[in-house]
């Protein structure tokens, strides 16, 4: 039997997670050419907005129409932020396929973040999960979380990391799809990253999630290579880096999404994802937001030629 | 039995690989001053000259005064290139305790690099080896060296790996002390480094060296990790990622001794660096070179909250 290379999934966060970390807004017309760039580069899932009141997150204030447009797009999973019921039943309603809720395993970043402890969090995903519950069988998007702070935390410091598996088991038992983890602050380490997503996978089975890893201190695909080995298939990536730059120039937060796919295909695994044809979404990107820094070795130092694509490998 | 954590060296290049790449000179005295600091803070290793002629390399003029200076430091092994027999018997004179030889594995690149085939390569190598047999037992310098282009070329492409594994058995043959392996020009993936060096270790034994990888395209740690589970415990890296920026701003050549060490004692490996005295080093450095650009994500985004050494790990 051919089975051919193994697939895996990366899933763009730049439209959202990106966007709204950024003080100036992206114009709508320039969100949906950008988006449109990404898909055609063979990203099967892109996060694209924020369900946040828009006088918290102005550059979110058209999450809908992003989403109403986003959705056109024939394979690709479109996935929104929702920070609580109000937020993901308007992101149903514009049609998303999928929601992602915050949960912190750090009480003091959540707090900060969303203002709820993190039981009171975890309590409105039990909410969005019941609210799902009740609407057509044939019409009941996806519910993910990807746990933040999950390697530890810039207010508390160390994370228990029983208490984070804790977490996601009580999110699977409200009904979540899926329970990924999140390095929010670039604390991570690929020893750590490969424990904590072992016991994951072991524990959810397949409702373990993606890994959301952070390039902060320069460690973010090394923590890719740990995640793939504890059996990760989903990495969230933003495109130039966008997104979480708390830092000095360079010291991204994101992970480069250019890098990460470089780094996925050339190990001989499958994005299904044209490196070229991201590289011209980025310049799609660039156009929409003018003058603004992006990151990426790939993109500064370009493909070398003994690169294939594991799709197209000789 | 108390192990304690697994001990791993990391090989300073700085002072040669970065000094030699730039277009300026450092001042002898900077460049003692430089060394004493990054002994200071623990790293047992350090490449600190080239002994090439004057004319060619005029930033390693000094290699001579900067080896003797260099081994009055306790504990510290101080390690010189040597392009050939001359450079060799020149680096032992000056004291040196190791000479690394460069022999490239792609042909296009020996000859751009060093006037000479791979073959010719290995031949001076027998030679050093040969005149090193000579000297007294008790003052036999170390002999090893690093194949370049191991990963692939950017003049030839791919590079076949089992012509890099003959040429590393070649040089054990002829009296190396250890053979490792770089990627001198960023094209190494995390599968291919974890593929060359497990047969590395099943070839040469425990004349298996170290890895020398490049950053270029944003992979270097990521390859450390899987190198790291390939068995090698010997890494190179230049501090401030001094050293072959061929590319765009940020495209750093060498990985980055800061991110390194940050990288494995946060796993819990012991280098036996203190990262403070290690960034007390970089400022030495940087007065040494004044405005020149220094990389690094730790030095910019600093030491997270929960950080340990292993040494010190509660």
């Amino acid at each position: 039997m051919e089975t051919g290379p193994k697939k895996v999934l990366v899933s763009e966060v730049g439209p959202r997670d990106g966007l709204q970390s950024l003080a100036r807004t992206m114009p709508t017309e320039a969100k949906h050419r950008w988006i449109r760039a990404l898909a055609a580069s063979g990203l099967r899932e892109i996060e694209v907005a924020s369900f946040v009141p828009a006088k918290l997150l102005p550059q979110m204030a058209d999450a809908a129409e992003v989403v109403r447009e986003a959705v056109k797009l024939p394979g690709v999973t479109v996935l929104a932020l929702a920070p609580n019921l109000r937020g993901a039943q308007d992101a149903f309603a514009a049609g998303v396929h999928k929601v992602t809720l915050p949960v912190s395993a750090s009480e003091a970043h959540s707090r900060a973040n969303i203002r709820m402890s993190s039981d009171e969090a975890i309590a409105q995903v039990g909410r969005v999960c019941e609210y799902r519950a009740g609407l057509d069988a044939g019409k009941r998007p996806g519910v993910e979380v990807g746990i933040s702070t999950a390697f530890g935390c810039t207010l508390q410091g160390e994370v228990n990391e029983d208490r984070v598996l804790e977490i996601a088991l009580a999110l699977v038992r409200l009904g979540v799809d899926s329970v990924g983890l999140s390095d929010t602050v670039g604390y991570a380490n690929p020893a750590q990253v490969r424990r904590m997503f072992t016991r994951l996978v072991r524990e959810l089975g397949d409702k373990a999630g993606g890994a959301h890893l952070h390039n902060t201190r320069g460690q973010g695909l090394a923590n890719v290579v740990a995640a793939l080995e504890a059996g990760v298939t989903t990495f969230d990536a933003s495109q130039g880096g966008l997104g979480g730059c708390p830092h000095a120039p360079g010291a991204s937060g994101n992970i480069v999404t250019e890098d990460l796919v470089f780094l996925l295909e050339s190990m001989g695994l499958d994005t299904g994802i044209d490196l070229e044809a991201l590289l011209a979404a980025r310049r799609v990107l660039a156009e929409g937001l003018p003058g603004e820094p992006l990151y990426g070795h790939v993109p500064d130092a370009g493909l070398p030629k003994t690169f294939h694509r594991a799709t197209t490998r000789p």
